[in-house]
């Protein structure tokens, strides 16, 4: 590693998002920090990657560039066109994001897509979220908090050919402590609300009408924040699953084709 | 279930595209079948849910609808509209999909999204993908063997709350049988391509020149393909890799905040 790491952040929120410029801010105090995000928000844009429409990139300022398309596709640039960054990164960070990216809500956002891209890549990433409301000051207080986090993933030992994906999530209010944790239950309300527009034709916004609920699980980053903690998840992405070799197998020996 | 199992069918190649024309026919030999698809084609949208904009549906025939969305939009439309499903279904398949889904494809695939978002409220999916040219002949025998595969899913013994959710591929030509597999690994050329617009502006397409090679693998359903069968994976949706919870203690142990 040079003498200061080169840290790559994203974000889906956009390049404009407070929280990705705090972030930005906090990095900067021990290492080389080049952004590279979406010029439009790209909230749960999950991993989609544009394979079939080109891009555009505008650089914003020194090391601050927009991509006007997904969280991944501006990871993969940043990886891949030679002049964004001086080096390959020793470490992605993306958000701060402006809500909580917990339990199952991991499959949906694009702030935890864009770390994943990188971890894909080989980069060890982090994804940090935050909960309530994304003041300056809450903001500052949880960057100050990422950027420690940063260094020390730097600094941890990890096993040969592993690549860590780490999932972050701020608390409301100032934070307690900051505790190891496993992805939690969080059950929104379902639903398809249907609307006319002006014309009488209807349409439909996801999710029905009320809260989210955490089921109550320990050692869950849900617990955690909801305790007033910072929650630190280790992710494996989607793969193989060995439970399941069985079914099929039973499935695969129906007939001969 | 009801005598007759009810299937929900999603793609991303959009509700127009054969694969899912002869995906639907091919069920309905045992199945009540109702097709819920993009209205415009969203290959690599992975798992993009529309929740800042709202969504179009259009009835395109009986039990055929179109979403103006992603294919997890499509699945979530379906279950939580009561207007578009009779009943709960036993099973989601989507595609048969235009081109494969190998590897670490399934992080990038709205094929597999689909069966994933299915999976995720509890329903065993299976996801299929067709190499090589999708002529009605290929694509009328691959849905032969999905319909079966899907029928042999239904009858699967499957642990108590474990919802399966497999990843199908059909290899190029004539299949010489389905295997149980898991995820190979497939090695795209990397980079990004840079283009001059008539204005003599640049814009990048994603993707490095020359093709996509395959790593070698015992079991894996890169390996299967390329010697003529079916493969099967099971999948794993992402969550916590506790082999990393040491990093993860590690990380968080630096300072409180």
């Amino acid at each position: 590693m040079a003498s200061r790491p080169l840290i790559l952040v994203s974000n889906d929120d956009g390049v404009h998002a407070p929280g990705v410029r705090a972030l930005q801010r906090a990095l900067r105090s021990f290492a080389d920090v080049v952004v590279v995000a979406p010029k439009y928000e790209q909230s749960a844009q999950s991993h989609a990657i544009s394979l079939h429409r080109p891009l555009r990139h505008d650089v914003l300022g020194d090391d601050v560039h927009a991509v006007d398309g997904t969280p991944v596709d501006c990871v993969y640039v940043a990886l891949y066109r030679d002049d964004l960054l001086p080096r390959r990164p020793d470490l992605c960070a993306s958000g701060i994001n402006h809500g909580p990216n917990l339990g199952s809500d991991v499959v949906y956002s694009g702030t935890v897509a864009a770390a994943r891209e990188a971890a894909l890549r080989g980069i060890p990433s982090i994804a940090f979220s935050q909960l309530g409301r994304q003041t300056t000051r809450a903001l500052e207080g949880s960057a100050e908090i990422a950027a420690r986090l940063c260094r020390r993933l730097l600094e941890a030992e990890r096993p040969e050919g592993q690549v860590p994906l780490l999932n972050v999530n701020f608390p409301e209010g100032s934070a307690k402590g900051i505790r190891p944790t496993r992805l939690g239950l969080r059950h929104y309300a379902e639903g398809v609300e249907v609307r006319s527009d002006p014309r009488g034709r209807d349409y439909y916004w996801i999710g029905g009408p009320g809260g989210v609920r955490h089921e109550p699980l320990e050692g869950s980053d849900t617990d955690a924040v909801d305790a007033g903690f910072v929650s630190v998840t280790p992710l494996r992405i989607e793969r193989t699953f060995p439970d399941h070799f069985g079914i099929a197998a039973f499935v695969a020996a129906g007939e001969d084709p």
